[in-house]
């Protein structure tokens, strides 16, 4: 359904910290690795946060919302109380909350069209994770071209929790004729599409290299960044860890209720299992692994130890190695 | 049960913040106003964690394992983050995370013999909130005497989650003489015994004042504490608002879920119950509220709303007004 409809998914959960005051610019670069000195006012941007070590905090879309007041659009995790800590640390001239805004987001081919119905057809002029104002239901949202699927859609940020069933069922009646249904974020479809999911897939365990993140960091940027020194050594040594691709042979196999090792053709215990889904379009389980980077070659093979369900595996490029028609 | 024998309590939830490194003590400092200038090696003290406008980020038992090295013990929220944050962006020389610890509570009046049989007649001996290092199945672990009820009883920090069956079992069958059962925090003996929850009672819009935590912190301490400056200015203005226990009158009420209102007898709103509980031994609700200061008196009445189920209730000490022998 995701894949040919629409659907709404209630991702309130998904907080966002606020950075707002003179010094936010200088403290938003501070935090990511990413260069947003060109960020524009309406425009968000996905980035790493990493803390001294290289380490990654979270990887939010950063939303700059007025010259100096951004939104971390965060999911998992914990960022409000990190940057807090940071700010009063270097003395900045910011305030840090969270703010009253609860995201839901709509996502599948149809969501152009039924944006365009609830609020116009300018919303399909929307780029990719750039945001508009608009007004829905009585109350103020940001519409985002964004959303945790690679099937298209927009997050829209609710600025009223009060609100929220308003805002559903206002789509939700409007969905009708495009056949909606109430969704979630879907494990099969971003494994596919490569979303890696931070606290699973990435940890503070884990450096922008290891997690395949190297296009959405400028190590060279202008602006201070804490993890520039960290990430230059990691640069220069390279990671000893990469997470891969995995697409696993055999039978459909069961949810992961532990960690699942990846074995060398050695024997040798080379990592780890981070997601694991069965895909009916590959016909295949597909899986995201964190494993030394001297096996990591694409069309390499490997064995997952599947709860002593031992399955032959081979390393994958982002289209599964050609087998993904996107 | 928890009020007679003695029970097993799996808080490994219970997250350690560790720093450790030159600097800890005076990033320990700085994040609380309390003065643990004089906290030993092997004691505890509970603190609240204050942030520089003296909102309350957590209420962790901090724990001094070394001259350098300490646990900040938190239940719920984050307090990892804020921390590194706060050490880096003031250039401390120190490390912080949190480490493979799990705790274990054992709570109620039968703890201590429990303890000298499974450990150790000298168990007896540790005095609240201080902590001892003991070996038990083979695994280092910190006992203290701790724990979130008013019955006694100890924690114990194991320091390898893969033993956390292996430390369960050995208590569990050494307490089969003491009746030991499997138990959780109890919500009727913690607002019985007046322990506040961190998110529910108090948060980061509340500060010390306000939640009756006075006796901990120490407004004149030498050390550079960040809430300095906010925290005597409301100490000189007084708190708006006040934390107080409410006995409600008539039938046991249904759990929250949402929340209730106070109504003064003139008819305002005048402040939110946070946590509410039938209470046996009382034979009636009682609750935890926050209220204006101006109607906090003891003694005093007010109304609660509990969905549109009106009652009135008094305003009590800690003692509940003598109601409760202890």
């Amino acid at each position: 359904h995701l894949l040919e409809h629409v659907q709404l998914w209630d991702v309130a959960v998904e907080r966002q910290v606020e950075i707002v005051g003179p010094d936010a610019l200088k403290l938003v670069e501070l935090i990511t690795p990413r260069d947003l000195s060109k960020l524009s006012v309406g425009q968000g941007k996905y980035a790493p946060l990493c803390d001294e070590n290289g380490g990654i905090i979270n990887d939010p879309i950063i939303l700059r919302l007025e010259e100096d007041r951004f939104w971390l659009s965060i999911a998992d995790s914990d960022v409000n109380l990190w940057v807090k800590g940071v700010s009063y640390g270097r003395g900045f001239n910011v305030k840090v909350f969270e703010p009253d805004v609860s995201p839901l987001a709509i996502q599948g081919p149809k969501s152009d069209d039924l944006m365009a119905d609830v609020v116009g057809e300018h919303t399909r002029d929307i780029r990719f994770f750039w945001f508009i104002d608009a007004v829905i239901a009585g109350t103020p949202v940001k519409i985002q071209r964004s959303g945790w699927s690679g099937q298209g859609g927009f997050e829209v940020y609710l600025q009223d929790s009060s609100k929220g069933d308003d805002l559903w069922d206002i789509f939700w009646e409007a969905g009708k004729k495009y056949n909606i249904r109430a969704g979630t974020p879907n494990l099969i479809e971003r494994i596919e599409t490569g979303l890696k999911s931070y606290g699973s897939d990435m940890t503070i365990e884990s450096d922008p290299f290891e997690s395949g993140l190297e296009r959405y960091i400028d190590l060279d940027k202008q602006a201070e960044y804490m993890s520039r020194e960290a990430l230059h050594r990691i640069s220069e040594i390279g990671s000893q860890k990469r997470l891969v691709n995995l697409m696993i042979e055999g039978e459909p196999l069961p949810g992961m209720r532990s960690v699942w090792p990846v074995i060398s053709n050695e024997g040798s215990n080379v990592g780890m299992v981070t997601s694991q889904a069965f895909s009916p379009r590959l016909n295949s389980c597909i899986a995201f692994a964190i494993i030394e980077s001297s096996y990591a070659e694409v069309g390499g093979t490997v064995s997952i130890n599947a709860e002593s369900d031992i399955r032959s595996a081979q390393i994958c490029d982002l289209s599964w190695n050609g087998r993904l028609k996107k």
